[in-house]
Order: structure tokens, then sequence, then C-alpha cells
């Protein structure tokens, strides 16, 4: 379990980068706000995984990395700034999808999860 | 003068916010990496200056406003990443740009500046 912010992000990025959405969603509150900046937002784990399932389903792999990450509080109210590198293995070829992401966690829960990123760059990224 | 790096880029932002770039330019270092990751990179405060004089002059007021803020270290070394919404006057409509920023600091001084966001987004919000 984690025992900080910076830990449950960690985790929450590592989980979801091994494409195992069940656990990955056991860490989000029920009413969390998933916001992908240049696109959309949605809410909670059903609509977190109506918005990753395609996504997962067309790469054959991820490999997200954590390039900076900075937390603050703790896991009762907590804020979280990381810099990614979101690669992705699509026909045979990683793509590279640089993003920031910011995340709230309250009572040991994801509350927050907004990505920004250039929108451009994920369709190309997507692009086989 | 800041005394931590989480000071520092507040201090930055706000200052490059009120138009006042020979200020703003005093606390970043000579190679100082600017980097507007879907456009592009430039270095040293001469760099800043040509990338920011235009769009300076383009917008008739600026109101960059810090949304979260998270640092690490001192200002010897440390990281400030924070989520923005720098908000621009022109023809006299606010416009919004969210953005994220990362930030290294050295010495005192900022040595990378790096800024994520939708390109689409801010050609939408400089377009008269």
């Amino acid at each position: 379990m984690a025992t900080t912010p910076d830990e449950l992000v960690r985790t929450f990025v590592e989980t979801l980068s091994a494409k195992d959405l069940d656990t990955a969603l056991t860490m989000v509150s029920p009413d969390c706000e998933y916001d992908n900046v240049p696109i959309g937002r949605t809410h909670g784990p059903d609509g977190i995984r109506a918005t990753l399932a395609g996504f997962f389903a067309a790469a054959e792999q991820l490999d997200w990395v954590i390039v900076r990450q900075v937390a603050s509080g703790n896991l009762g109210t907590g804020t979280v700034l990381n810099e990614r590198d979101d690669r992705l293995l699509m026909g045979g070829t990683w793509r590279s999808l640089p993003v920031t992401g910011v995340f709230e966690v309250r009572n040991g829960l994801i509350t927050l999860w907004r990505d920004y990123f250039d929108r451009d760059t994920l369709m190309k990224a997507m692009t086989p």
C-alpha cells in the first residue's frame, strides 16, 4: 500500500502502464474527475475505463515513464504533479506522447487526474 | 529575493504576467532552456526574449494565474511544477490557455522552463 501521495501516483501510473485497469481503478474515488485537457473530461471508474479501454486495446504495449514528479501533503489531502513520457507501441513502433499530469488525493484515493498534452501529437502517435 | 524554488517561480510568473521581461530574464541562467513542447525550444535570455516579445506585444494584457504549484529541493537544486491558466486579453476579450510548467532551479536561477499545452488551443486564443 502507498504511504504517500507520491507513491500512490507512481503505483497508479505503473499499473496503468501495465494495462491493469482493474487494479488502477481501485485507486480512484467514485467521483474521480479524469480530464484530458484538449479533449474532454469524464468521471468515476466507469468513465475512466470507457476512455482508456479503446486506447489500451489499440496499443500493443505501453511504457509510461515518469520524468519528474513533485508532491505535497499526505494521503488525507495531497497534490501531485508529474512530467511523463507516455510511450506506446503501435504497429511495432514505439511512439512518444509528452504529458504532464495533475493529481489530487483525498483519503487515500485519487480524486482528480488531469493530463496536459498536445492533441495533434496524440493523434499522430495513435496513427498506425 | 526569493528564498525557495517555489517563491522564485511564483515571482518569475508574476513578473512575466506584468510583461516585465527585463526583470524576468534576470531570474534565468545564461543557458536556460525554454521549451514550448508542441512548438519548439530556445535557449538563454535572448532566446526567451525573441520568443516572447511578439506574444507580449500582441496581447493587450496578461494575467497568468497559478492554479496549483508543487516544489522540491532548494535554490541550489530545485524542481517546480505548476498548473496555470495563462489568460490573455486580445481585442478586448480575455482568452484562456491551460498550461503546465516544469522548472529546474540551479544556484538561484531558472535553468529549465518547459510549458505543456495544446498548440491548437494557443492558436485559437491568439486569433483576434
